[in-house]
């Protein structure tokens, strides 16, 4: 309790409670139609009085829609508090936030090891496989419920930037902003190869048991290697020197092949931690609808950009070896091509991809002169390094 | 018969067969004495009169002896035969080239696979830890059965290239030259990382089974993916990018989570035929020794390598991310320091890490040079981009 309270204490959004929206059923890209869905989301801030300062933050692979402030259940600080409360980036005092988990997930939406009221059972590998697109559209539907007709920003970091692009090409009219950061119009056959490895680990795992394991042991051996694989990518080759150099435990376990370098323990940790939290299934549906992901399905992005009035801020590092800035780039020019309103950010971080849940001074200061320019409606333009 | 043939003809080594050489007891860098040791071993050109042109080449990860030529069995044409042969970079006409299998290998060495003649069994992980050094001194051992005081060069990629390097440091008037390519004095963490990765997929496998598989099913599933992430750490963004795109499958099976990306289907492929021919267990032994090496024991590397004769070529390639320039770079700059005569050259490749086995043409013209100077006794000096 008393490390319970220590985090209430210091936070100055204190207790957020997860909410729950149930909707019959969604349509999805697939053409198949798939109910009942629930959306698990938080919300942070008020709600203005005509509704304009509603702001949807998106959620990468391994998040939730705890975003900010504190679980009421474990005292979990949120995922990018750093950037979401009163003075913060999206400063609460001014902006309506909302983070759901997205459709597929296992942190209290709809997903694979949810149980399937026609069977009874946990859907397994019966669960539809679902795009960014459905994603998307499941959170439009939560929007809707909660009586907002358009968004002032729409923003996300890694698979949270797919969606911020899926958003802004499918319903240019509902987002005022979009702020992709870190992430891709689509996945580089790199990045599709190393969710690819990370699925093929989890399939490897005898208990995967072709998806069916809710009620014996999850494949967690599996599970725990992609994430180690995830962990390398999300780092860069300066910040894992940075922090490990070549130093060995200070206590190895003595069986031959326990990890003894300092990275090697921490990757077993953060895999074995990771397992606890996230269902194997999840991962492999998830990932697949990052890699089938295409902003603009085999087009130039800027064909359908064009005409878009919704002002942009693409954010990159440059460090993000798993997202290069090419990827950013590439986004911006489609951006500036169709004749959008949009400006390109490239921060100097030694992060690597983690860097946009890591570098919150130079964040904050993008994304709170952007949103404030956004929602007074002044123009956004220009390219800066930080 | 017929593709035997075709391979026989094409190559002007023809066929090789394989040799073993058999010693009763090598002492560990752990002091633990250990034997009987079998070295699998090739050659190939003729050793001149007074024996000053042998050559000899180090190989990676999962390479093995058959370096060049046509193998006996299943015409297997040898992992550097590009570089080896006459009139090639190693030219046979010339010099007489020698490629052992590793000490803890499983391509005809001593390793964990080997019966213990002692328990009638193999090893499996009662295998002693051997390090890079190990398995240098073991090849000091072959070297001198064959009546060779003394090596015109030692030369190898990757893993290869510690060897090289240990050589150097440990055996210095043993050497008239030195050529480690796409290598590191040390594994950064970002490198140790992806090979604990891979031990960590071998390890969740359930066939590993403490090591003792050899008398039932392999963990194979373990070992391709360990094999599948080495994969992609081998190419480069630009490569892969290249070489698939995001091109699907034609005839994907239509199970979900099959590998329907051509990349992932690669992959796939390239682990399911790794273990056919790669024992598990010395893949884990084999990284381990990699992991474990430092070419300085912790000292500056300059200090080890002052007052070497050793003339030196450090080559590295522009995409190689997983043994990255810089790298490369703090062995040459520790050559000038310690007053090697030495040369440095970045190749302006786009295949990643892989390029040490594909750019044959810059790497003859390269090596062919510098070990004719070195056998007529010029200077080897200057940096050079190609």
């Amino acid at each position: 309790m008393a490390k319970e309270n220590a985090a209430i204490q210091n936070n100055s959004l204190g207790i957020i409670r997860t909410q729950y929206f149930t909707f019959d059923s969604l349509q999805l890209e697939s053409k198949e139609k798939f109910g009942p869905v629930t959306l698990a989301y938080e919300t942070y801030g008020q709600l203005n009085k005509d509704r304009s300062n509603a702001v949807l933050v998106l959620h990468a692979l391994s998040g939730d829609a705890h975003a900010a402030g504190v679980s009421e259940q474990g005292a979990v600080v949120g995922w990018w508090d750093a950037l979401i409360g009163p003075g913060k980036a999206f400063d609460t005092n001014k902006y309506f936030i909302i983070c759901s988990n997205v459709l597929g997930g296992c942190q209290g939406s709809t997903g694979p090891s949810t149980l399937n009221p026609r069977t009874g059972k946990p859907y397994g590998i019966n669960f539809p496989l679902v795009t960014i697109g459905d994603i998307v559209n499941a959170q439009k539907r939560l929007i809707a419920s909660l009586g907002i007709k358009e968004l002032l920003s729409v923003v996300g970091g890694s698979m949270g930037g797919m969606q911020v692009l899926s958003w802004l090409v499918k319903y240019p009219e509902l987002v005022r902003s979009a702020i992709p950061i870190a992430t891709a119009a689509r996945h580089s056959p790199q990045q599709i190869a190393f969710n690819e490895v990370g699925r093929q680990a989890i399939l490897a795992d005898a208990h995967w048991n072709g998806g069916d394991y809710y009620h014996s042991l999850p494949p967690d051996k599996g599970l725990a290697v992609a994430r180690m694989i995830g962990h390398i990518t999300y780092m860069s080759d300066i910040s894992m020197a940075e922090k490990f150099g070549r130093e060995k435990e200070k206590d190895p376990r003595k069986l031959k092949f326990t990890a003894d370098f300092q990275v090697g323990g921490y990757l077993r940790y953060r895999g074995d931690n990771f397992v606890k939290r996230f269902d194997a299934n999840s991962y492999l549906y998830i990932t697949k609808a990052m890699d089938d992901f295409d902003a603009s399905s085999g087009k130039p992005l800027y064909e359908v950009l064009r005409g878009i009035k919704a002002k942009v801020l693409v954010i990159a590092f440059k460090s993000d070896w798993l997202y290069p800035a090419y990827q950013s780039q590439e986004i911006i020019k489609a951006c500036k091509l169709a004749g959008l309103s949009a400006a390109y950010c490239e921060i100097n971080s030694t992060y690597g991809h983690d860097a946009f849940l890591l570098e919150v001074k130079e964040e904050t200061h993008l994304i709170a002169h952007f949103l404030k320019k956004v929602f007074y409606g002044y123009e956004v333009t220009g390219n800066y390094e930080i």
